[in-house]
């Protein structure tokens, strides 16, 4: 550990562009990078080559020994920090001692892939939503979750809450409905709005077979009717209680089931 | 709403048993009562007969009288509050100036059914994950859900997590394992824990028809050994990501959805 570099100053340059990128939409968006806290999503981090920086305790480097890659050294630079240093930057309660700052990927020119299974998050607002369907694709094996219109997507708490898999799933943020729509149609996917309405068919008589992309809307007023007219098909899932009792990320990982669930069978 | 006692000091009796009774665990324990904060929820309460007693703000009195069954203020004891004391009691950071104080129903001796689906939450320790399971539960028509070893049912923020759910489904507290089992043995369930093992079957190859219940663990550890052994199976959802990419309040909806599926198949 003699190798590493203690930093002690809060005003110290690392430490300071840490803080302003934990707090800072636009420091975020202007830099394109963002900042993880926790042993393990940062050790995700460093194994998928997202992070640049890490900045970790001495207590924290013993105690998380395992959680590291153990070449991480070598794909990024390690600062160590003092106790104190670590309450100051961090953003939760129980801080573990472990940060990095990570880089945003660049956007992708991929297309989408004509058979993929895919969830659009359109419109949703709480970070705990859009972190648990990432989470969830991650665990379910879909193609990728596509954003538009939804928070952002390097805010810490959206990052904290996906547990490691924004960095393990193909996420892409659109800017608008044009590109978003566009995205789609050029991959040829079936779209469907996730919608309550009268004429929404019952996803238990629905085929998932195929190209899939099902969207989800906003926590409170749902998709705008533009969208989900816009759509290929308007689906639902069958509710016994009342209109709030199924949670948008629940639902998201109910269809994100039903849409790998052929692919699981065979 | 001339007929409304306003009450107006946080010294008043009301208000101190109100504060209590949101606080202390053990002042709901030992006087059977909780409390709920919000109109939607609130609403509920009333509505299936938990609520004794409301305290609502004037503001919110018009602002919400949509959400009110019309004849409340025959079933409960209403009573209008300043805003400032509304600020006072609220446990959120949007204080809505709706709250009741509610009656824990009394332990049912009904027994399970034999041919219903239930849910089992073994030492699940986060409100949040709790609240969002009795929630899907109510969605999904499951018949209950039956807890033991976990976070208190009655406490404000799993109250809270449940939407209103907790007014609608068939929750039962059981002191312990003994409990549980002998009211799962008596009614003839299949029980199925979850479990990450290699022995777990595959639910995409399991059936849920007639009576069922599935037991899930704890956010950290899962279940034990002996509560697994003691179960008639163990099953797993088949998972691409890594271990933390399913939360347990998600991988519950899936088996919800799963055993329900057939029942809604028709």
């Amino acid at each position: 550990m003699g190798e590493i570099i203690y930093l002690t100053s809060k005003e110290n340059n690392i430490i300071k562009i840490f803080r302003k990128l934990s707090v800072s939409k636009r420091e975020r968006a202007e830099s394109g990078k963002f900042v993880t806290e926790g042993a393990r999503i940062t050790a995700d981090a460093i194994r998928h080559g997202f992070a640049e920086t890490v900045l970790v305790t001495r207590q924290a480097l013993d105690r998380y020994a395992d959680d590291f890659p153990k070449k991480f050294r070598e794909s990024c630079r390690v600062y160590g920090i003092s106790d104190e240093l670590a309450e100051k930057i961090s953003l939760t309660e129980s801080a573990q001692g472990v940060f990095a700052v990570c880089r945003v990927p660049e956007k992708t020119d991929t297309p989408l892939k004509a058979d993929g299974k895919y969830v659009v998050l359109f419109g949703l607002q709480d970070p705990g939503n859009v972190g648990m369907i990432i989470r969830t694709a991650d665990a379910m094996g879909v193609d990728g979750v596509l954003m538009c219109g939804s928070c952002e997507l390097y805010a810490p708490k959206t990052v904290r809450a996906t547990m490691g898999s924004i960095f393990r799933t193909d996420v892409r943020v659109f800017s608008d409905e044009e590109e978003l729509f566009g995205s789609l149609k050029k991959s040829g996917v079936v779209t469907s709005a996730s919608v309550l309405s009268e004429d929404s068919r019952d996803i238990c008589n629905c085929s998932f077979s195929g190209g899939q992309a099902v969207f989800l809307g906003n926590e409170g007023s749902g998709l705008p009717n533009s969208v989900s007219e816009r759509c290929d098909r308007r689906i639902k899932i069958p509710m016994h209680g009342s209109v709030n009792s199924l949670n948008v990320a629940m639902a998201g990982g109910i269809f994100m089931w039903e849409m790998t669930r052929e692919i699981k069978n065979g």
